[in-house]
């Protein structure tokens, strides 16, 4: 039924359709529809503590029997840097000021864990089918662990350099990270925002580059890209943005509202939420502050100095300080449930695939 | 043999194959060569005198009688500013220290001339099967005279709003300009480099706006990539960077070893070489100035001040002050001629399609 089953041979799975896994914004029950839909649901563990993924890879096991994911972060964390982080809130004071609040009240701390020991040995006594990364790969040691324990290991590259880089030390399938997906670049061997390529010519490139499935990500939200991805040379497909729109997404109203509203050109990649470039609808700090700025602190710590006003202003009903992650295509997005939208996405590609072969 | 015809039918010509005008790098040959091959051939006007693009289309009319295509500027052309331009010299200073020039030297006139009353009464006369306009469309008035003609008209859109603003001025078709093309940005109606979109986000949210056909442009340098267009709903596709490895191309020694050195990740956007946004392969003024200025000449009066400097480094063999103009997908470039290379994108796509649907 599909043009190329390397990846869903490779999985078990019927649909070469990934759920992103959505730090924040997806939970158990994004995973378990799109999993009994025949997809393979992704559970975002980077924000998680250890007890609680363990918790909820039990629910999602308890409901489905179809492959996981279990992804984490592989940054390298940076520490605490008072300074910077005080010359930071500096640079919001006028905002602070305007939501009467107090400079001196210390920071919210923002905890991302990379992937570590602790983790590790969650993973290896759970033994989900898959496993991804994002930011690069673990240390060698925890990665043959992983591996060691059965699971397919995954991972997002964003260049040719990235993916051939991950292959050499032994992902089974690479995701092609192109630069109109939301969210988090998974950038780890540059920084270079400006010269990220689009999925467009970044798929054909990355299949030309490595030997193991290549799994298109950035601007798919529909049968159409799906489709697309296949004429490029993929196996599958990552879709993030337009799992947003399902009622299984844990994500605020206002998020769901900028989202519905969302236009082609109303995204940008900014790193003042959280110190690494992501993709977000622009908003008012995006405007007033600049897209990138060399003043934000290192990721994860960054949203610290956000997240007061954060908070203030979502009682206000203002997403001005919110991460309102979204790919390019958000305008695509239909409301609907996650097993229904893994299934219709399948059905569209499908369709799609025959139409553009049918030369009518 | 096609799946969406409505591009072909409305021109007249075998191949959903648009040769993209690129102005200085392309020029009769290369047009009599792709139209001669089954696509669309385009002479890029910009930067021809009026006599010189009527002779061009004379040449061109002797070789073949396949529709062609002449392209303009539609840009509001920038006065002189000369405390602008000296400022940007200053700023450049250290660079003419270096190469022994005189910033005291008059500053070259670099001219592009946007399409206007002269351009327009030739266009009459010579009734091009296809007029296609960057930048925008002319004022009513020379539309309707360009339509009126007997030309079709087409422009590119860089956004879902500019698509549908040239819709309802009556362009005939739309060029969907994914952020992973070579050259000039045709952006008119946003300034805003951050929010441009990737054409696989692009395509299919111009193709739900607007009626006529959609022309997908941005990374699509094989089959892979045309196939890909027609899975998002497009018509037709125009291809850039591939002609440029043509011995048609009309470009210098070191352009053409740049590309040929290409990879993904090593374009941006910059506006230092004109005054507006374009993609170029990364070089060392680039690296050093930075991508975007605030500081450069209004276009197209920018390229004045490196001038100098470019024919310098160029004498020595260096590309450090050259519009190195390319797409994101440069490595997928191969050398042969123009004929070769429509006919040969043109078999690839369509073996593409059919592999696809084949489900093997």
């Amino acid at each position: 039924m599909w043009p190329n089953t390397s990846f869903i041979d490779l999985i078990g799975i019927k649909f070469p359709i990934i759920q992103a896994p959505m730090a924040g914004a997806s939970g158990a029950d994004m995973v378990v529809a799109t999993c009994e839909a025949g997809g393979l649901g992704s559970l975002p563990c980077a924000m998680l503590e250890v007890e609680k993924f363990q918790a909820e890879f039990h629910v999602i096991r308890q409901r489905t029997n179809s492959p996981v994911n279990l992804n984490f972060f592989c940054h390298a964390p940076a520490g605490l840097d008072p300074d910077r982080e005080t010359a930071w809130k500096n640079h919001l004071a006028p905002y602070y000021t305007e939501y009467g609040l107090d400079t001196a009240t210390p920071t919210p701390r923002i905890s991302r864990v990379p992937f570590d020991e602790n983790m590790c040995a969650v993973v290896e006594k759970l033994q989900p089918e898959v496993v991804s990364f994002h930011f690069g790969l673990p240390a060698r040691v925890l990665l043959d662990r992983v591996k060691s324990a059965g699971c397919i290991v995954i991972c997002s590259a964003t260049t040719v350099e990235e993916a051939q880089w991950l292959e050499y030390r032994g992902c089974d399938a690479i995701i092609a990270q192109g630069a109109e997906a939301g969210g988090h670049r998974g950038m780890f061997l540059t920084d270079e925002v400006s010269s990220q390529v689009g999925t467009m010519a970044l798929v054909p490139q990355v299949v030309d580059a490595v030997q193991v499935p290549v799994i298109a990500a950035g601007g798919i939200a529909d049968g159409r890209g799906i489709a697309a991805a296949f004429a490029l040379g993929a196996a599958a497909v990552q879709i993030g943005t337009a799992y947003l729109f399902t009622p299984e997404a844990t994500i605020t109203p206002l998020h769901r509202a900028a989202l519905t509203a969302a236009h082609d050109d109303g995204t940008a990649l900014t790193n003042l939420f959280s110190g690494r470039p992501a993709r977000s609808l622009l908003n008012r700090v995006m405007r007033e502050i600049g897209l990138i700025s060399d003043k934000t602190p290192a990721f994860p710590t960054a949203g610290g100095v956000l997240a007061p006003l954060k908070a203030k202003a979502e009682a206000a009903g203002k997403d001005d300080f919110s991460s309102l992650w979204s790919g390019q295509a958000a305008r695509l997005g239909r409301e609907m449930g996650a097993f229904v939208l893994t299934q219709t996405l399948a059905s569209d590609a499908s369709e799609r695939l025959t139409a553009i072969a049918a030369r009518d």
